[in-house]
């Protein structure tokens, strides 16, 4: 793990593959219990927007790596009230020792990065959510004991998930299909790394049939249809989305033994059902508890102590 | 201690005679330092109300015990704002240790403790305030060594402190008289409970004459005459109220040795005066500092760690 | 060391040049990491103005000195809402080791100090500004071996900074010259009182000519030209103070080694260039990492473990 020592998480694209199995590893070892790796370090969390389960998960995660954590939220400091990035990232670094951001735009969070020696971590921007997918494949490593010819299928938005995912299965050896509305699909950039990363040995299929999509997956993945700071956009885009929500009868053209998988906060009645969220194929509590695991398997090794 | 580890308190009735009695003994002993039980667990705070005393007590009692806190202030997090109570206990019950939860409705408290396997700590509702009393029979224990046989007045709002106030007292053998305006009694389900805890070996009365209740008693206790949220009621309430002011010359009727009790904060002139809360008889600093220690105990022993 | 256990920082007044110096020796050995004390104190956090360095440089030196935080938000507590003061500092006291206040009036923090037995800092007033005193003595003091001797040109508002200068300086046996606006000079009971500190061996000196006051000065000092609260200010404030802004021209009749300070956030174009604090004299970023520093080196003192 010695290679990730000091490095930034800005996208899930900066790991290699082994690394990311590295990642994963540790993951599963650190929930097991058979690792404890401990530290004195600290970590800042500058989350511009809100947050319950990154900053939770964060938060316990290093309290159970023995350090501590540093709630930077913008509302009562002056981060972000007329003082340059620059001048913000430069200041943090002197204190801190590594730190997680939540921001709108990946430019912000790579130009802090530039100024910042210390590693920094993507929690969510509006192009890549790397951390949830480090969870998600922990998750599916867990039920299936290898990712290596999986297929995920992946319903709704083109949006933040939808592109870490595609990175984060094509570096995996999972096969990705994200099934989206004409006008929502993800970046054709992404999609385009994403195959390049994958070069032709597994799937990145971008479609808007949901049923091509989802046929013998044995990933069932949906996020919320209007993400947070889109509410008002919710009620239009209910009928474009409604081929899309994972319902039973859905998730019926799946490989039967097939899990559904959620980021959360879920819409019940919108982007999934709860009979389909309730379920017995559905992982959604264990893929949030491992946010708390992958993370402390991220933190440990950008930190160098595991 | 052993068999309250893993438990709720939602309610001071979830307690036995004998636990409650443990808990006050575990609470001398943090005080006085012959015991210091450490961890390194994670303990949430959920606050729906804004709160000083339970926040800061809480978190310096679970830092002297060597663990953390985690601060789940809804404004900054997703709680509350859609997402089901279901799904935000069984994220955090991922993630936490265990959880004090301060809400309005002791139904969310026990439709969240019924979906989270953690301890869940009622750190106020509108029925109840179960910590208060923790530290409340402390101060009491500490001023006349026994509880046994002591008589307790309360003077005004039949409100949560009301509630717990006559089920502590009746579980630890204390004479408790709630002295409130009709309108303003406490709710006839909490006496009768009280009153069968009692089983008729001391006293639970309820009377709308505060010369009635305070007199001879060895404990006087009142609180501000609007909660949280009821400011817009206070100026109709005074009036009402005015005869319950525990005064320099309500307390002469008291036991000369009474001490006086507030939970803070205290409206001087309202239901305390200035000579009274500052007279010699106030024990309500003491008071205060005891949140630290009887919440120290309860963690520890819902923690199974002492 | 011992002589500070216990004691309040309410203005660099109260100190001793001895004990300034033992703070700032203890600073750099922290820093240098040829000491590591350790306690497992609780340090709070009552900021009733927005903070991000202050905030964030104590919470950082306490995590490092091994002990926990808890700010204290009045948004989030009821602090400052009707409670009195004094019940305030009293219950506080009760729980905490000690203390950090940033508020508007000084009387306000020394009424709490005389409520409160746990050593108070100050952490800014509008009248002191006492711990970012002490990170800029220790800048110097890095930049130059010795600070006895040396000259500093203040530029600009005579606010709390400019106290907490002079007094500091004439404490360490700096020449200190503040270049203010003559609507905007220092209080003259500050000037007289670091008068009465430089005892004639060094000069205090209040000059409307920013010229007179950098004249071979090794450090110039500058400041927002409106602090916080005072934004509406700003626009009509510009004409008066731009004579005082530190350019490369002005910076050019300093001493040809000086270094510029300057307690952040920066308003470039206003009381400073972008060149000057990018330059290769500006020392803000070390001056601001020393907060933490000068801080911990602080806390460690009052808290007697150094």
């Amino acid at each position: 793990m010695g290679a990730l020592k000091g490095r930034d998480l800005l996208s899930l694209a900066d790991l290699t593959t082994e690394e990311l199995q590295e990642i994963l590893q540790l993951a599963a070892q650190l929930k097991a219990g058979t690792l404890k790796p401990k530290c004195e370090k600290i970590l800042g969390l500058l989350f511009y927007k809100a947050s319950t389960r990154t900053r939770v998960s964060f938060t316990t995660a290093m309290y159970q790596l023995g350090g501590q954590v540093l709630d930077l939220n913008p509302n009562v400091t002056q981060v972000g009230r007329g003082e340059p990035l620059s001048d913000t990232a430069r200041v943090l670094d002197r204190y801190l020792d590594i730190l997680a951001i939540r921001t709108f735009d990946q430019h912000d969070l790579e130009a802090f990065a530039s100024y910042a020696h210390i590693p920094i971590i993507n929690a969510l921007t509006d192009l890549e959510h790397p951390c949830q997918v480090l969870a998600d494949l922990q998750t599916m490593q867990e039920s299936f004991n290898s990712l290596s010819g999986l297929t995920l299928a992946y319903m709704g938005d083109g949006n933040n998930m939808a592109h870490s995912l595609m990175l984060g299965c094509a570096m995996a050896g999972v096969n990705v299909r994200i099934a989206s509305p004409q006008e929502y699909r993800p970046l054709d950039s992404i999609v385009q790394k994403a195959q390049a990363i994958a070069n032709g040995k597994t799937e990145v299929i971008v479609t808007a049939d949901p049923l091509l999509a989802i046929k013998d997956a044995q990933v069932v993945y949906t996020d919320v249809w209007a993400s947070m700071g889109q509410e008002a956009l919710a009620e239009t885009r209910i009928p474009i989305f409604q081929p899309y929500q994972v319902s039973e009868v859905l998730l019926s053209h799946a490989d039967k033994e097939a899990i559904v998988l959620h980021c959360l906060p879920a819409h019940r009645g919108e982007e999934i059902t709860e009979a389909v969220i309730e379920g017995s194929q559905s992982r959604v509590w264990d893929q949030a508890e491992n946010r708390m695991h992958a993370q402390k398997a991220l933190l440990a090794s950008l930190l160098g102590i595991a």
